[in-house]
């Protein structure tokens, strides 16, 4: 997701380190004490706006929830979001989400969203998707044993490509949703701000839920 | 797939046993010698009238074919179209494809094609879908190891039940596509008489590709 420079986002951020982290690497095996209370900890890789995280926050009180986002001014949105919620069990990172482990100890994660990720469409670029077996094996070290892993996507080849990425890891299908927003599923859905814009033209959402 | 009673259908089958089997318990573990030479077979569960087999029989004559149908009348049409085309490489079989283990030997069988089979779609009817686990025991049993499962199906709710159960199963997948006729798949596409009809209102056709 691309927005424009946002002067404001700098200083937001900076102003805020009890609720966003730059630099995450500091607190590998910690994430609890960023926390109210210790719970288990769900993080969503690529959070944009910060939509679907802060819902997910407020919905579900009994899990920690870290948001992670590359992009400063994208990353400040979801900031502001994440403080008129004032939530006690939502931290934001401001970094990579390729480097994941090296800000989370082995174990540390319980389950891993991974939301309208780019769908890389090039097979040149297979190994940027992050549903690429060299991030699928990063996922599996930072996450409980037999953690799980949510995939929403609009793109029929990603989906494709997950299907079979995650199949041949060896993790374990527990649904999969090729019409999320016409399904049982739909129910308890929290949609991203992409989604909301892409499912309202029509679009099929794809989802699948899977554990190790 | 329901026709009209054929009264003709009975005796052609009577007039070509060498082409087609009623009683597919007494050849079990002798398939080969129904053929012209000794060759990997492929056994589709659920021939309907006959296309698909036929064509995959024309197309790859160093394979051996065996088409399954349960219905006399559905599978005198195949019969038909079989005995116009004099195939060395192709056998029908009336019967149950249920049964699968009765008509096979252990390993006899290479790849398995099951193309849109009936979904059952209520919760109650779970077992009766071709991928149900049950059915993918017996596939495993008579199937070549690391032998083959290929399906295909317009239905969305069968195709996610079949990722689903396939995947817990332990089946590796090798190829997911969401939209056949509009991906690279589509160029060696062998279509049934049902795909046809409906690819050709616009309706997505699923397929999985698969292997023990």
């Amino acid at each position: 997701m691309r927005v424009r420079n946002k002067p404001w986002a700098e200083p937001l951020i900076a102003a805020h380190p009890e609720v966003i982290s730059t630099n995450p690497i500091e607190f590998k095996g910690n994430w609890q004490a960023r926390f109210k209370k210790p719970q288990p900890i769900r993080i969503e890789i690529g959070m944009g706006k910060g939509h679907f995280i802060v819902e997910m926050a407020l919905k579900y009180p009994e899990i920690n929830f870290i948001g992670i986002e590359i992009q400063r001014s994208v990353a400040a949105i979801a900031l502001k979001k994440a403080l008129a919620n004032g939530l006690p069990n939502l931290q934001l990172v401001l970094a990579d989400g390729a480097d994941l482990n090296e800000y989370f100890e082995d174990g540390e994660i319980d389950r891993i969203y991974l939301n309208f990720s780019d769908p890389w469409p090039k097979t040149r670029h297979e190994k940027r998707r992050l549903t690429y077996k060299t991030f699928l094996q990063v996922y599996r070290t930072i996450l409980v044993e037999h953690g799980a892993i949510e995939l929403k996507t609009d793109n029929q080849g990603l989906f494709e490509y997950s299907l079979l990425s995650m199949n041949n890891f060896g993790l374990v299908f527990d649904g999969v949703y090729l019409d999320l927003h016409h399904s049982d599923e739909a129910l308890e859905n929290v949609e991203t701000e992409y989604e909301h814009k892409f499912s309202e033209k029509g679009q099929r959402i794809y989802k699948l839920k899977s554990h190790f």
